[in-house]
């Protein structure tokens, strides 16, 4: 059996830049760029699933936006990485009043999905300050955008007020800023980031499906996701570039 | 020499509530209480100074509150103590604000203060969640309460903004009911974090000392400190209260 998603992670994951900019090798990837356009209602969950994941979500990456507040090596840095932790906290509370306003009790609503975000945020803590930067640029960056892309699905009035909350700001400019002052002089920890953004995009992709109606029976609809990842994974790209890192 | 500042501390740590309630076996604490209007012109440092530590400690204090989120036991505190961490968070980007107003660089303004803060958030970091909640609440409720209080003492226009900025909500009652739902049914952990909250304010009135002009000469100043100090512990003991805890 095909399994795109599959591929698409070894692709990335083992990937030269080339091979990342060639999709036609895999003749089905070309004819499905053809039709693009994905019924995104038939991917999203309903509403509370979606808010649930996407709260608890932005609340993992808050903590490790936190996280890296604190070790800080600087004060600078210290201080600019808080406005990225507090855009991260602003979406979250968004969230959670979104979830009220849909008569929800946040804490239930989030609750089911608490152990594998948990346990990405584990496996994608990073062994240091700068790595761990880069899973908050790289993995927020990525998980930023799927829900930004997949509220679009939702009911329409939600899907208006979800996208407003979740298309504030991140604070992306600021992390590479950050992440640029060190990589810059030093090649051998751009290369170190490289390897490790490759490691990490791979266990979000995986975080990201099983946010999907899809997500269920694993296999069987894959072609049907492959047009929402390839926008999510040229995005990855380019936040690799603007690292000078190859995706 | 009698050290009014030294004897606060014993008192509190080793304190009984009956002799916290009785300054009246010094005499000279007795008339001091008749003279209680301290011109806190005299003891505020310049704006500067002021500024960068109070933006400092914020950020310690945010810090505090956000590892308390990572580490919560459970979602419902991880997300009521994010409500906490995010109003911290309000105040330092305030204060933050505040410092370029006055044409300041906050970076730079709150350097020379990030030692002391640093060392004073490693001894009160606390062993386990409960102790760190603990910390957030009476150490940040006492720096809160002493930043608020000194910034009467700057020039007049700084003064109201700075005081609007220090005194937004706290989320102190969130704080209390989390350390209550823990407590009530638990007295050898009421008894601990009892201990605990001893031994911090020590160590917090300390820090708050070294932010006051007086705090150069150590010893001299101590009667004209003795008002100021009277009111926080006041306040510290009613924050002991409420966690049914004695002082």
């Amino acid at each position: 059996m095909v399994n795109w998603f599959g591929r698409a992670v070894r692709r990335i994951r083992g990937g030269t830049r080339g091979r990342v900019d060639a999709p036609r090798i895999r003749a089905r990837s070309a004819s499905n760029l053809e039709s693009t356009k994905v019924d995104l209602h038939e991917l999203v969950p309903d509403t509370m699933t979606f808010l649930g994941r996407a709260a608890y979500v932005q609340l993992m990456l808050f903590e490790n936006l936190s996280r890296v507040v604190t070790t800080a090596p600087t004060i600078e840095a210290k201080s600019a990485m808080s406005d990225v932790a507090s855009a991260a906290l602003t979406k979250y509370h968004g969230l959670v009043r979104e979830i009220e306003r849909q008569g929800g009790q946040p804490t239930e609503v989030m609750k089911p999905f608490a152990g594998e975000v948990d346990q990405f945020q584990r496996m994608t803590q990073g062994h240091d300050w700068h790595e761990s930067v880069t899973t908050c640029y790289l993995a927020g960056g990525f998980l930023n955008d799927f829900f930004s892309r997949l509220s679009a699905g939702l009911p329409q009035a939600q899907a208006a007020r979800v996208s407003a909350i979740l298309d504030e700001d991140s604070g992306e400019a600021t992390v590479v800023k950050q992440l640029l002052a060190v990589t810059r002089d030093n090649p051998r920890l751009a290369a170190r980031l490289a390897l490790w953004g490759r490691r990490l995009v791979g266990d979000t992709m995986l975080i990201a499906r099983r946010t999907l109606r899809a997500g269920d029976d694993v296999g069987t609809d894959d072609e049907r996701l492959e047009p929402v990842f390839t926008e999510l994974i040229a995005a990855h790209t380019r936040r690799m570039d603007a690292l000078g890192l190859t995706a």
